[in-house]
C-alpha cells in the first residue's frame, strides 16, 4: 500500500528570486516552490501494516523521497527510503475501540494534521496548523478512544466517499518526545497532546445525511530548535499550543475550518537570538464535491489561511508571516489515480530569518497522486 | 523483486595508484574499481509492481547499495535505500500498445542505458552512451508506442532467452528535469528525449528466425554541473546528443554497437572553467549463445569502447579519455543465479578535473548476480 | 518479516553529563543511552527471504532506525533505511546441511553476535564480544556446515521455544573485507573468520533433555580504523582475536558465557596515535525460563560483563574499559509482543579519545519488542 505525488510547481508572477535579506516565495509545505524547477516528488510511500491478532496490530510506513543533504560538493541527493509509520497498536480489551499505540505515529494534535496527505484536497497542509507539529510525526506513547457510536458515523461517510481523517480516535491523549519527526531528542521533557473531536448527525435538522464535525486539541513541550551555528540549541522554548476545529462535510457542499493559539519559539532580528513569541494562525476551506461528471467524481474547493508566528521546525526558528488564497480542482478518473490543480494568491514571509519583508506572486500548481 | 550484484574487482597490473594530478585506473560505471578493495554491491535492487486497473500500472524500484557521505569522521557509510523508479503507466486507450509514463523512469536515450543491467552481459555500461544519462533515470513524462507485430517479435526473443532491453517502446518521447537522477533540478528547462527502435525478421534473407535491431536516439538539454567550490555551476551548458544503435540477436552469433554525438560541458584545464565542448563515443560488441553445457548455458563477449568528451555527473564535467578492450564470460547454472568473469584493457582518463594524463591496466573482474 | 524494539533508557543516578575530558555515562551499544533522552528506536527491521530453487535461498534485511549525519546546521536526522543483510545461500550439493553464502552476512565471531538481537534476553550485546565485529556483519563468502544430528538437537531446541543462534552451521568458515558493516573496504587485505559450536545432550549423565553447547571461534583481520582528521588511518593495524562460548539452555535453570582475547588497534593517549594492543573480555549470564504466569511466560536473567581494550568502530579506536553487572526481566505476554526491563550498575570508560577516567551510575532500561 502506499501512494506517489509528482507535483508540478510554478510561480506564476512574483518575487520567484529576490536579494539577500529580502524573501522570495517559498513555502514551508514544499520545498519544491521555488525558481528553476519542473517535476517534483512531493511523496512516494509504501505501507506495510497487518493483524497479528485480536490484541495486536502493527503499521510501517516509509517514504522514498527524502533528500539528503552534504553529497557530492556539499550538494543533495534525492529519492532516499525514510520512516514515517513504525508503530505497534495494543488493543487491552481486545475492544477495537480502545487501544493503545507503541512507537512513532502522528501526535494528535489539529485535525488537517492527522488527515492523511492522501486524502486531502489542498495540496499542502496550511501553515498555522502544520507549524504545530512539522512532519506531524514523532516517538511515544498514545492512548485512542472512539464510541462505537461515533465509528459507525465516520464508517458511513467513508463507504460515501468523503475525505476522513484517518484511522484515529475520536479523543486521543498521548506523551512523545517532542523535538520533532525523525529528529534525535534534546531533553528531558515530554510532549503532551491531546484531541477530542465528534460528529453531529443533523438529521434532527432535518439536514438528512449532513454530518457537523467538532473539536479540539492542545499540546505541551518544550523545544531546541536548530541554529545556524551549528547544532541545536542550548535552550529548550516553551512550544504550547491550543487547537480548534469544524467540519461539514461536503453533501454536496462543505465548509472546514481550524485555528490555533499558543507560544513558540521566534528568532528576533533585533536582539538575534530565540524568544518566545505568540502564535496565531489557521484557515478556512469551503468545497464541494461534484459525484459525477464525463471526465469522473471532483471536487472544486477554496482555502484562505493566514499564520503569523515563529516555525520551530526551521534553522533559528524564524517568524513566517502567511496569508494565502488558493483555489484548486480534484479530479478522480479512477479511484487509483488524481489529479489536482490549485492557483493561488500569496503572501508569505520565507522561513529564512536572514530575509525580510513580504513575498507576494501567485503560483500555479498540478499534482498526480497514484495510490497502491 | 529485484537482483543483487556481488563483485570482486582487482586491478592485476598498471596504474591502481598515482601522484596527485596524474590519472589513477578507475571507471565511472564502478566506484570500486580501485587500489584496496575485495567484495562489493553494485546493486541491491527491490521492485514493487502491478497493474492497477486496465488503465494503469505502477512501477517502484529501490536500490539498496547507495552510499550516504559525510557521515562519521567525513567517512561514507553504504547500504542506503534510495528511489530509482517511481512511475505510473496510464494506458488512455485500454491498448497496452500505447502508455503514458508519469514519475521517475529511464529516460529514453542509449539503448545501452534503457536495457536492465541484470541483462546486460558486460558489467558497466559504455562511458560513450552512458555519460549521456548518468544512473539512467530522471523524473518527467514520456510517451511510448510499440506496435503489435513489433511487440511480438520481442516477445519471441525474449521466450527465447534473448538480452532484450526491457518494458519500453519502439517509440518514445519525453520532457524531462535534464539534472540527473535523484538530483535537484536547477533551470527551468526540460529534456526533450526521443527514442526510436526497429526489429527486422531476417527470414527473407534466408536466415531464419534471425533479428537485427537498428535505431536512434537524440535530447536536447541544458545542465548545471556541481562544482568544486560548492554547490551547482551557476550557469546551465549546452547538453545535446544523437546516437545510432544496431543489434544482431545472438542466434548464436551476434553483434551490437551504439555510438553518439554531440556538445556537453567540459572542464577546460586552461582556462580553468567548464566550457561547451564536443562529444563523440560508443562501443562495439560481439557476443555468442551456448545454449547448453555441463555448467549450464553461457555467453563468451568481446567489447571494445571509446569515448572523448566531458562527464557532466562529475563535479566539474571532467574530460574523459577512454579506451577499453574486454573479454567476458557470462555463466547461468540456474536461471536464478548469473556468474560473470571479465578481463579488460583499459587505457582511461580518470573522472577528476585536476588529473591528468592516461591511466593504463588490466582488470580482472567477477561478478556473482542473484535473481529474486 | 521483522520486528522493532523501542525503547525508553534512563540515567537513574551516576555521570550522565561530565566537563570535556572525563568520560561520561555511555555504551557502544545503543546510543540513546544519555541525558536528555526519551523514547528511542534501536531497531525497526525489515526481511525479505525466500528459497529460489532446491539449490539456491535467498535473504535481505534492512534496518529503518539508521540516523544520517551532517543534515540540516549539522544535525543528524533519523530514521533512514540501511542494508543488514544481502546474501545468496547456495546449496552445491542439494543437501540443506551444507550451504556458501555469497553477499553481506553476519561474520562467524562469537555465539552472541550471530544470535538474532530480536532472541537476546539483554538488551545489547556485551561490549568483549561484539567490539570483534561492530554491527556483526560485512560483505564476503562463507561456507558453512551443520550435521544432521546437531540439527536435530537444536531443532527439538527451537520447538521448545528455546532462544537459539539463529540459521547458522555448526562449523563455519569466511573471508570478508574486514573493514566493518556498511563501511569501505580499505586494505587489500580479507578478514579471515571461523567458528565451531557443538550441542551435547546431557541424558547419559541423567539429565533428561538438556543440552550444553561449547565452542570458539577466531578472525584474523587487518583495520583502518577512522582518525579524527578526517577519513581513515592509512595505517591497516593488526586485528586478531579467538574466543570460547558455553551455554547450558535454560531447562529451566540456565548460564551462558563467552570469554576472548586478542590484538587491536587502541590509541594511546601518550604517543597521541593508534598503536596495537591487546584485547581481552567477555561476560557471564545466568537464565531462567518460567513457562507460565499470569502474564504469560518470563525470563529472569542477570549477565556480568567486562572489557579492557579499544574499539576499532569509533573514531580513532578509543580504549574502552567496561565493568557492567545487569538484572533484567523478559516476558511474553503474547508470542509477537515481548517486554523487557532491565536495570544495570555500570562502570565504563566513554568510547572518545578525548575523554578520560570511568563514569559509573546505574541505569533502569524498557524495551517493547514487536515481532511481525
Amino acid at each position: 500500500r502506499g501512494y506517489t505525488q509528482l507535483r508540478l510547481n510554478s510561480i506564476v508572477s512574483g518575487d520567484a528570486e529576490a536579494p539577500a535579506g529580502v524573501s522570495r516565495l517559498r513555502t514551508i509545505g514544499d520545498g519544491e516552490v521555488r525558481a528553476d524547477n519542473n517535476f517534483s516528488f512531493r511523496r512516494v510511500r509504501l505501507v506495510l501494516q497487518g493483524d497479528v491478532s485480536d490484541y495486536l496490530s502493527l503499521y510501517l510506513q516509509a517514504d522514498m523521497a527524502t533528500a539528503v543533504s552534504n553529497q557530492s560538493a556539499g550538494e543533495r541527493r534525492e529519492g532516499f527510503a525514510q520512516l514515517r509509520d513504525a508503530y505497534a497498536d495494543v488493543f487491552p480489551t481486545r475492544d477495537k475501540s480502545f487501544r493503545v499505540r507503541f512507537g512513532q505515529s502522528k501526535i494528535p494534535y489539529g485535525w488537517e494534521n492527522m488527515q492523511s496527505s492522501s486524502n486531502r484536497l489542498a495540496l499542502d497542509r496550511s501553515d498555522g496548523i502544520n507549524t504545530g507539529a512539522p512532519s506531524e510525526r514523532d516517538i511515544g506513547i498514545v492512548a485512542y478512544y472512539t464510541p462505537d457510536h461515533v465509528q459507525d458515523i465516520w464508517d458511513r461517510l467513508g463507504k460515501d466517499g468523503q475525505k476522513l481523517f484517518g484511522n484515529y480516535g475520536a479523543f486521543g491523549l498521548g506523551a512523545f518526545n517532542g523535538q520533532g519527526t525523525n529528529r534525535t531528542e534534546t531533553n528531558d521533557n515530554v510532549m503532551i497532546v491531546g484531541l477530542a473531536t465528534w460528529p453531529f448527525e443533523l438529521d434532527a435538522l432535518g439536514l438528512e445525511g449532513q454530518v457537523f464535525e467538532l473539536g479540539g486539541s492542545f499540546y505541551r513541550n518544550r523545544v531546541n530548535p536548530e541554529i545556524r551555528t551549528g547544532g541545536v540549541s542550548p535552550i529548550d522554548y516553551k512550544d504550547n499550543r491550543i487547537g480548534v476545529h469544524a467540519i461539514l462535510y461536503p453533501q454536496p457542499f462543505g465548509l472546514q475550518a481550524e485555528w490555533n493559539w499558543g507560544t513558540g519559539p521566534e528568532f528576533d532580528p533585533v536582539s538575534r537570538q530565540i524568544e518566545e513569541r505568540p502564535i496565531n494562525g489557521g484557515y478556512i476551506q469551503a468545497m464541494a464535491r461534484v459525484r459525477q461528471s464525463p471526465l469522473g467524481p471532483f471536487h472544486p474547493f477554496a482555502r484562505w489561511q493566514y499564520y503569523r508566528g515563529g516555525f520551530k521546525g526551521a534553522i533559528n526558528a524564524p517568524r513566517l508571516e502567511t496569508e494565502e488564497l488558493e483555489f484548486g480542482l480534484e479530479f478522480l478518473p479512477t479511484p487509483a489515480l488524481e489529479l489536482t490543480v490549485t492557483y493561488g494568491f500569496a503572501s508569505r514571509k520565507e522561513a529564512d530569518e536572514r530575509r525580510f519583508g513580504q513575498a507576494e506572486g501567485e503560483l500555479l500548481r498540478i499534482q498526480a497522486q497514484w495510490n497502491y
